[in-house]
């Protein structure tokens, strides 16, 4: 893989990574000649002391590009008459910072903390990730060679990220489909750095360090060897890492993958255990689209371990939902999830997990 | 107010709220003619060992009626030739057992918990509240009368429901809006039992258990107190309530409603603090309407103590959010959201308070 780190007409960094080129000469990536302002933000993060977590308030993405026509995409590349975010007029993967970031390295003061109402700056680093110029392709279908680049990326940027001031936590993932709010369809992923640990990860770490306190094992490492056992919703396997529907699913059609051994994330993985995941990461999402014979709309997320708190205790993971419940109804987020935080799940996990085994053929 | 119960069909509870109607003789509740399967329910609960919360599985949801035109609104009164889940041909306020209930009293056992899988039968009640007959009217234009009416039937199915075997929690809430996924459009409320405290109101618990703890002071009322005396993120007031943004809010337009004095639920106001509370609650309805000049898609949802434990510690509140976060653009819960947990809000909470402020107008 080859990396070109480059800057945007704002000041914003842009990096292409190119599938292996051993030996190809490398040419200096084109400007960009738009004329657009400095990048800024006023980012900032807000202390919810009822729910004992971080809120990011981030006004400036309010007015960001919604829907464009695919002529206008902004994450296809270059081409005369049409200036993207991508200044060349072509690429493998492109990395890039948000233009309409929610966190960034460029934040203003906030104003001083009184009481209950706590903030700090929105620091961190928003990313886009394109995983192929071709506007119409999607994750599952990129050949071996593209998916290795992408994991390498996923990688390079967790490293990276975390080396950045203030930086806690570094989360990979993706969003597909307008039915849960994506704003560009060019098949892209995000890296979000955080400032502080993300609750979701961090209630899975409390249980994480009470089961280990309790009885000296790995909470995660157990639920593996249980869904393995038990099979009923295990969804796919290879040898190092298996597909399953977990026996709580929060959403009708949920899959989480797991390395089988004990790993904190995607770096301590070798090149060999990054190509068997990958694959098994796109086989999922084959069939999230095979389920009901059409694009499913889904996350895609990948739970590492923090920067620096807890490594020993985090279990790689990646987490995969879909919003659709069957081929015309969505699944909402109503009074029992958003206020009373209670998920309704309608589809029985084991019933789930034959649905996708089918889907995979 | 006169209070009628009766069974439906296939053995679910009906009851009737009258507006207050002093001394007008009572008929007998008309007859459910349908044909109707008896009420049965596969629901169960299942533990999230990693997230430490339980999960509703109930599969017979998934074939629950789906915005039916309105000439088929099964929450209309019956007329000849169109027999819906109200009997009457006219009710000023309905409650009944919902038909796709996520939890019932009429729960099958579940397989025995092992290791890592525990699951317990999905014991509670899901009620349908209408707030009319009117299948075209909307809370917040509900005349006080009836808005009197309403509070009432909250606080009389709180005290029910909280006597039921193994209800742990009554949660009084109100989805509106296809865009929410409501899938019946008559103007109407929801009361689930839950067998456990839900997740988000143990997390406030903890939070002011901590508070209690480290500073002998109630989080929340201290809370009330400082919202009121910044002032900006206050979106109306009355003398026993306040209506605010909350400083860090989740979502572009919410709304918390707490009363002043310290009270742990409904059942626990005076009928003149409920007719205050009620009136500013559809002030703060009516203001969502206002916001973008169409009707919001919303959630409303009381935050009570539970049935028995922590009543001490609980702040009775309401909370009101929507989805709208501009006239033509929705707020979606994607990959920060729903994979790591972590909420980004592009309105800033002191300017949406204005907003509100403004629609109100």
């Amino acid at each position: 893989m080859r990396k070109t780190s480059t800057r945007l007409a704002d000041g914003r960094e842009l990096i292409y990574y190119d599938d292996d080129k051993a030996g190809m000469p490398s040419a200096p990536p084109p400007r960009d000649a738009r004329d657009l302002e400095p990048a800024g933000s006023s980012s900032q993060i807000r202390d919810d002391p009822v729910l004992d977590e971080w809120v990011v308030i981030a006004s400036q993405r309010q007015d960001r590009t919604f829907l464009p026509p695919v002529e206008q995409c902004p994450l296809c590349p270059s081409k005369p008459g049409h200036l993207t975010e991508i200044p060349a007029d072509d690429y493998d993967v492109v990395v890039f910072e948000n233009r309409f970031p929610s966190l960034t390295t460029r934040v203003s003061p906030v104003p001083e903390s009184r009481g209950h109402f706590v903030s700090r700056p929105g620091i961190g680093r928003c990313e886009v990730l394109c995983y192929t110029s071709d506007h119409d392709a999607s994750f599952w279908r990129l050949p071996p060679r593209r998916l290795r680049t992408v994991a390498a990326v996923w990688v390079d940027r967790t490293l990276e990220l975390s080396r950045l001031a203030g930086v806690r936590y570094v989360f990979c993932f993706e969003n597909r489909g307008e039915e849960i709010g994506v704003t560009l369809s060019h098949p892209h992923g995000q890296i979000y750095a955080y400032p502080f640990v993300p609750p979701r990860m961090e209630r899975a770490l409390r249980s994480a360090e009470r089961h280990r306190r309790d009885t000296g094992g790995c909470l995660f490492c157990e639920l593996v060897a249980d869904e393995l056992a038990a099979g009923e919703r295990v969804v796919a396997a290879s040898e190092r890492f298996v597909a399953f529907v977990p026996w709580a699913a929060h959403w009708p059609f949920e899959v989480h993958v797991y390395p089988r051994r004990h790993v904190p994330d995607l770096p301590a993985l070798s090149e060999d255990e990054r190509d068997e995941l990958v694959a098994l990461h796109a086989d999922v999402l084959r069939r999230f689209d095979g389920l009901f014979g059409r694009p499913a709309p889904y996350i895609a997320a990948w739970h590492q371990a923090p920067v620096s708190a807890d490594r020993d205790l985090a279990h790689l993971s990646l987490q995969v939902l879909t919003a659709r419940r069957s081929p015309t109804k969505l699944k909402y987020l109503a009074g029992s999830e958003s206020g009373a935080g209670v998920f309704i799940n309608d589809v029985m996990p084991e019933r789930a997990a034959e649905l996708l085994r089918q889907a995979g053929r």
